[in-house]
């Protein structure tokens, strides 16, 4: 008789550690999925180009559907859902169409994923309320946006409420975004946070900042109002864009450490920490940052891949009695997004994260073209840089800027895995051609703009 | 009684020195630069764009003009040729307008920067032949290109030729390219050449690939074909580009020692080696390659800009009695360029580069797109990597690819700089949105892709 791996959740992390242990496991060894939609292997990033009208429907959204994975070998269960697992006994429950089962394991891989949150505000039931999380959800916003709703707000200004303002804007539908700090997008540092405000005011979205949602009017369960402090906005449809919990209740339920927002608490090989035999990944979990060494929770499909890999190596070495060859050596906290014309990205940490690891931050920031300046296609392009004063070392670095702005965050991302100092990405060798970069490449001029800090 | 630095040559490299030199020193030094042409830190590299119809002017491509150098203190005498340099009695010979004048220094920095390579075939000094090096090879192009040439042949497949056999195209003129390997940009594995030779056939440019010039027929001393191997194809305009060498007869004239295209050797400072109060910087000199160690010729306007600064520290440093506080690391071979919708970029050693250098390569070559694959502006982006079997080291990155592909090298430039491992690369946090990346990145695709081949 051979083993069994269980893994619940159908989505990036539970179907890459499916695939990739159907792959090392010989055929003895069962392989079984539980995810409680319809669909697998989804990009739920994809989920605002679908209803801006960029992607044609949602299957173009999948990556891999149920009959692909279960032709490759994985017993997939879909509409069913896990309730409780039982670490003693080894068992998960799940529900299908009202039928409950137990389903044993001898090794578990909980890839639950993320919810986003609903804060718990008089209305937040009411129709015409969104999350975007599931193809499900951007189902129902493409049907309501579709009823030409007069007045639509978006709660929160992170990605996915930007994204989804931007997806209004193409489809006509003019929108309010509420947030409640003084700049949208959080991730950045307030100085850059404006220049995307002003990016949205000149798309006629109206940003509404410093301000919070106390609570929602409806009529007859209709939604008809966002309240927000001292005053009511009327509203056809409301998208909630702030941000994600892990989406753990049945691992806390069970026991198992969780952290910030929810997340469970792994080691190196995603293995939850105390408990032999089960292993999580993805939206689900914190990880740890690589420059703070805290942990973190940071929800987003590339790092769910990867871990869904690190399982599956894990797993399988252990089932196989071989030393597992992966590690997941955690996040620089990278990340990327679009706003009209505006490319925005980030890695490492800023200047309050840095202070609050313990750094003492000196910030540069400097203004530059995208290429070379004088070329016609030479667009704006702002570089923040944080590095650490006693040791110079790059801590992070912000990019907001036209076309070929955002993806120089990789070079900032990799430099600061390597714990090399401003001094050293001065030197870096990055490309120079004229339609590319100016002969200091925008990294470049940040750098000796740092170093320059760090000598006076 | 200052001292007096004097700077050769009055492009990126020698003006870089010059002007950061007049920021560090007291004012009673002098800081005399000498150009043999009537412009300043002008971008070389631009003139292709020039040529194309995208810069409206020379003048678009200075980036500091004659007059803004001696504004700022500097005694910039152009139009003024060095031709020899005493390194006993510290002098260097001029020449201006017929006169011959000595110039005494403390300290020289020498930035003659390059040269095109005229092969000494027959018929190479007739009228119609260009180079392209400095703004006045520009012009003439223009002028030539503006007379409506019938044909018009472009002699090699390296950045210039593509880049000018694209301006070619963009001005209206159908141009033949003569490349002596089998596929062009010999900077690129021959792989990822045939995409480029591929898309220069779309362009209508007819390349020639696997032939040699041999001479050129004249009329009068004027162009009238280009004799390839057994064949002459009829001629108006030829443009060389066949790469450069190291202007350097005046220093290889002095008994400086010169390397690879005549280059001339430095150490970390950018000093000559074995000569105290000389220092070189930019395309005459040859630079460490910081994965094989050994002194190679690239000439780029980002390693002569860095070059003058480091150069400047040294001397500011050596006259004012201090420590130096930079040194030129090296490169990693980055270079990048565009044809047309291509994007091409590499770093790193190629597959015989890097087993010249003693390593023992795996190549890993990965197709994959350039953003999410569901959205409708996702191109075609192929990556080749190279790694070393025993040590699992990332050796080398080449990219070809639609927009968003080129600058992604700029991560594996860092990660090469690092001495990243292929596992650790495939763990990098890079940036990961639908309008930037797929889940796994480019760079990761092909990490993964080596390191199944290096467990295999």
């Amino acid at each position: 008789m051979g083993s069994r791996v269980v893994v619940i959740g159908g989505d990036a992390a539970g179907m890459s550690a499916a695939a990739e242990l159907r792959r090392r496991l010989p055929e003895s060894d069962e392989v079984v999925a539980v995810e409680r939609t319809d669909q697998t292997s989804y990009s739920a990033c994809g989920i605002p180009y679908w209803v801006a009208g960029e992607v044609g429907s949602a299957d173009d959204l999948v990556s891999r559907s149920p009959e692909e994975h279960r032709k490759r070998g994985i017993d997939l269960r879909t509409a069913t859902e896990a309730t409780a697992i039982d670490v003693d006994a080894c068992e998960v429950t799940v529900w299908s169409e009202d039928v409950e089962e137990t389903i044993g394991y001898d090794r578990l891989v909980i890839a639950t994923g993320a919810e986003p949150v609903r804060p718990d505000l008089p209305g937040i039931d009411g129709e015409g309320i969104f999350g975007i999380q599931s193809l499900a959800d951007g189902q129902e916003v493409i049907d309501a946006l579709a009823e030409d709703p007069e007045h639509v707000v978006v709660v929160g200004s992170g990605y996915i409420g930007l994204e989804m303002a931007e997806a209004c804007t193409q489809r006509g539908i003019d929108s309010i975004v509420i947030e409640a700090l003084d700049t949208p997008l959080s991730i950045l540092e307030p100085a850059l946070g404006e220049k995307v405000a002003n990016a949205m005011r000149s798309m006629d979205i109206t940003l509404r900042t410093g301000t919070s949602v106390t609570g929602f009017t409806l009529e007859d369960g209709r939604l008809t109002g966002v309240e927000i402090e001292g005053e009511t906005l009327p509203a056809d449809v409301v998208i909630l864009g702030l941000g994600v919990v892990a989406r753990s209740e049945i691992a806390q339920k069970a026991g198992l450490p969780t952290g910030m927002k929810g997340g469970i608490i792994v080691d190196s090989t995603q293995r939850v920490t105390g408990f032999d035999g089960i292993w999580a990944a993805g939206d689900c979990v914190v990880t740890r940052d690589r420059v703070s060494d805290e942990l973190i929770h940071v929800p987003l499909g590339t790092h769910a891949n990867k871990q869904g890999v690190v399982v599956a190596d894990a797993i399988a070495a252990d089932l196989l009695g071989e030393e597992p060859r992966l590690e997941f050596p955690g996040i620089v906290q990278t990340a990327i997004t679009k706003f009209c014309a505006l490319e925005i990205s980030r890695t490492g940490l800023g200047e309050q994260q840095a202070r609050d690891a313990g750094f003492d931050p000196v910030v540069a920031t400097i203004d530059t073209t995208t290429i070379a300046g004088y070329l016609p296609d030479a667009g704006e392009l702002t570089v923040l840089m944080v590095a650490d004063r006693p040791t110079r070392r790059l801590l992070g670095v912000q990019i907001v800027g036209n076309r070929n702005a955002g993806l120089r965050i990789d070079a900032a991302a990799t430099a600061i895995t390597a714990g090399m100092t401003v001094d050293e990405v001065v030197m870096l060798d990055l490309a120079y051609a004229p339609p590319f970069a100016s002969v200091w490449s925008p990294l470049l001029v940040a750098a000796r703009s740092a170093v320059k800090m760090l000598s006076s």
